[in-house]
């Protein structure tokens, strides 16, 4: 079990063939703003340039960090952006974490 | 909630910039064995050439299905080969599913 409790965001998408710039502003404003969201505790996103697929997952201490961070203005109108320009689609889960652990050990 | 339990395994990884081609095989084959695994459901997997980072997450039935998936020896072979020769560091987050969505939101 993680010494406090944890929630996990994965996004998993698949970009369009177009939009790249207005797509790496926001992505990279998203980034920065969402570090910004009390109860944010870490981000992890990689993107393959050749499939234009991309998986984020992102960590909160609870629910409610979640859900203010999904309706978090800004970050609401790149979700429409998100659906209108970029996004051929797009999957979130949101899950309860268990455990982690990783090599090295003590990092 | 999903209608049955759902646990994620989100795998976060740095390669070592050598090995190639010995880590694109043990990959592949991981990828095709993992859904012989009873209890798998579902796996998406992206890794940035570049950074040489990727994100793998994979869905199971249960934990029972993701212990038996830990201890498969192919697997348990691959794990060992991970640490001796491909990944620079890696992280593992296990998590129960609470909810999923996305866009469209009918495929």
């Amino acid at each position: 079990m993680p010494d406090r409790p944890l929630i996990s965001v994965v996004f998993v998408s698949r970009r369009r063939a177009d939009h790249d710039d207005e797509y790496g502003e926001m992505a990279e404003r998203m980034e920065i703003l969402v570090r910004e969201q009390p109860g944010f505790v870490d981000l992890v996103s990689v993107r393959d340039p050749v499939t234009r697929r991309g998986i984020t997952v992102a960590y909160f201490e609870d629910e409610a960090s979640v859900a203010a961070w999904k309706a978090n203005p800004e970050h609401a109108e790149a979700q429409r952006l998100g659906v209108a320009d970029f996004y051929e689609s797009y999957d979130v889960t949101v899950a309860e974490v268990r455990r982690q652990y990783g090599f090295p050990a003590n990092r």
